[in-house]
């Protein structure tokens, strides 16, 4: 016999590698926080201290989410229904301006890192403020996660050194194989030029991965014809942004002429369906993006714009939306769409050598998903059914490296009671600061 | 003291009254299957021999889906992702064709009011075939039910006198207040013009509601041009069908001169968001609808195009979606969006002066739904964590006339176990049927 740590025991595994594949009634061995063999259930020699049962369930990768502002968890339908400035500027920037301090950060994380994980996501690619805490509560969840410091020039100055933050917390968390750290730039209307080319500079002397909110408004995309005579794509060229691995968050507003530009670079554009809804901002040229080979995954945005993180139905409402709005039902099929959410997005992040689908050799960051339940039967095609009838409240079970983080839809890591409490607390301090 | 029969206690009770007042730290106080109250909570003489802590709980009435196909239940999954024709010819009218029975149907629909109770649907508008099949699984299940037998021409004759079947079942089942029935000609593509006159004399003449597909696709008004000269609204008008009661289920394809013509007609539109996506039939014109005055209401569709049944899900998708299109994210804000699950399709129905809102004197239909949940927390407002965040398993419990049908996520009245064992079977079925 080999001996392994943990076998998950006759389940279907939708494992998103280069072909596809699905195994129904296999195990998955995972040995050291990495998966070492994908064996027929019962027909193989891999035995280990602790295994679980997966009948009737289909495990797939961990989901990646690769937009998101953790820390935001408390605003969530705090000014819902607003026009954009209004929520904007006499919510969100006010309290943030008052309130932000790094305990406040802190506990937002570990409770959005909460949600997050119970809703299957095992990585997720933030930006916020104030690394640290938000490091820190991530790796107390047991969530993976990219992080990354907004710049915002008006907020920085403009002699802020970008990459000085990023290589310090790169160093001071190399021991942590959950986080790592990236370079963002929030966006071409709140940074200059000159901003963003020391971005670029500091991004390819590093290899950092950058991440940039871009063209989410047709606002934005006109301010910066007014303003540089170019669409933003082309003006980020010229500043030499695309040279660097980026992740493009939103991309609602982006035309052909620049997809032909972004898929000859190393980038990625971060779709996020809900958030683009529910504020207006638009709805993402997916079918281009595709027939230009761009890179593309899913993000979530904050809970102030969404205000879920539930990117299983993201993922659906993005399959079915598209598909109308191509008039073709067969556009972005099931196992298709699946691959925003896991290697896509992994791919994105530069992580697909070590996540983004279930092979040999990779980090055992799963989900467990429970298909006994009404709206998952009867079960045709497992990819199918994940994408269009089932529930996130059925991912039954996550791992992220080998180790539990969430066990019959309970977190493992955290007190959910304590972090209810937390949200209550931190409610009545932000109503009582808008009552002032 | 004053005797009722069951208070729900200490819940926010968003009633969706004509002021679409809600009331946080209430009871709802029940009587012989009827609110007799509306208290603030403890501070009232009524007592009852049951009660049921709803603290940190919304309760909201009991949602009226107002299009579906519930014996449709076996088809979920089982050819997605195909263009329409292919879907249709080669998987669903062969199968329903070669398998339909009464049994079937029966099977079928206890499985799918069983999942309609645990989403929170509390009635459903409904047409298929066997209409006696389908009303004892609904009454079986405890939902309520307007049941109808599509008439297709080809399959009944052109001698077929619609209501008939009608009229004998309403009176057959006189003594089930939980069901009644409706007339459905299936769409103007399936029917002749004589037998849509016959079905609009006879809803006249009998008081009956119609429910009949509408420009679905726009294939199906392209073809009403083509073979009438006219739009389907205008081709119905003439037919003398819009001076009957209608629900028009889909509406996709309708335009602003047809619209002209809905508003001034005791009709409704069932919009159908889920299934219009997934099949990219098109995006309905909610927003014009609403500017024409015309009462909208919100339809799953059925499992084989949609591919559930939860209605809170196809809300936020809904309310989400068409802020985007309308480019104003303060487009069909939280509450009034939850009219089009409520009261709005309660009017659809004719049944608004009993359901589609918690008021005194009306039906005791209503959900709990629990808020102690990481996605739904804070709570600022309830209509906005209900449309925006609140997943449908968070219905903890389901009350009809009084009744609980669903107790902590539990089916009272069927054998979650056994549905599941019937699924199983009826797919192995259609898998052999399919192979032949």
């Amino acid at each position: 016999m080999k001996q392994a740590d943990l076998i998950i025991r006759n389940g279907t595994i939708l494992t998103m590698d280069a072909s596809l594949s699905i195994y129904p009634e296999h195990d998955l061995i995972i040995s050291d926080g990495r998966i070492c063999a994908i064996e027929p259930h019962g027909k193989h020699e891999w035995q280990a201290p602790q295994s679980l049962d997966a009948q009737h369930c289909i495990l797939m990768p961990g989901m990646i989410n690769t937009h998101s502002h953790l820390p935001m968890s408390w605003f969530r339908g705090l000014a819902d229904d607003l026009p954009l400035d209004i929520w904007l500027n006499q919510y969100i920037w006010p309290l943030e301006a008052r309130l932000l301090s790094k305990s406040f950060i802190y506990d937002a994380t570990l409770f959005g890192a909460g949600e997050m994980l119970k809703s299957g996501i095992t990585m997720t690619n933030d930006m916020y403020f104030e690394m640290s805490a938000i490091a820190d509560a991530c790796i107390k969840a047991g969530l993976r996660a990219m992080i990354s410091e907004a710049v915002i020039e008006a907020k920085m100055g403009a002699d802020y050194r970008p990459a000085e933050l990023v290589l310090k917390y790169k160093e001071r968390y190399q021991d942590q194989p959950l986080v790592d750290f990236s370079l963002a730039p929030h966006s071409i209307y709140t940074c200059s030029a000159e901003m963003l080319k020391r971005c670029a500079q500091a991004a390819t002397t590093h290899d950092l991965l950058i991440h940039i909110h871009l063209s989410e408004t047709r606002a934005e995309v006109d301010n910066c014809l007014k303003e540089h005579g170019k669409r933003p794509v082309h003006y980020l060229n010229e500043l030499g942004l695309l040279d660097a691995r980026c992740i493009f968050a939103h991309g609602v507003h982006v035309d052909s002429g620049e997809m032909d530009v972004l898929n000859r670079k190393p980038v990625s554009i971060s779709i996020c369906t809900d958030s683009n809804l529910k504020l207006a901002s638009g709805l993402a040229p997916i079918k281009e993006y595709l027939d230009h080979g761009i890179n593309l995954s899913l993000g979530t945005d904050s809970v102030a714009s969404n205000n879920d993180l539930d990117l299983l139905a993201e993922l659906s409402t993005t399959a079915k939306l598209h598909k109308a709005l191509n008039n073709d039902p067969a556009f972005l099929p099931a196992l298709e769409a699946l691959k925003l959410v896991t290697i896509n997005a992994a791919k994105a992040l530069g992580v697909d050598d070590k996540r983004g689908s279930l092979e040999v050799g990779k980090d055992a960051d799963f989900l467990i998903i429970d298909t006994q339940d009404l709206n998952s039967m009867p079960l045709y095609e497992p990819a199918s059914q994940l994408v269009y009838a089932t529930n996130s409240r059925q991912i039954r079970d996550v791992f992220v490296a080998g180790k539990q983080v969430v066990k019959n839809q309970r977190l493992v890591n955290l007190d959910e009671a304590e972090l209810m409490h937390s949200a209550s607390r931190y409610a009545e301090m932000i109503l009582k600061e808008l009552s002032k």
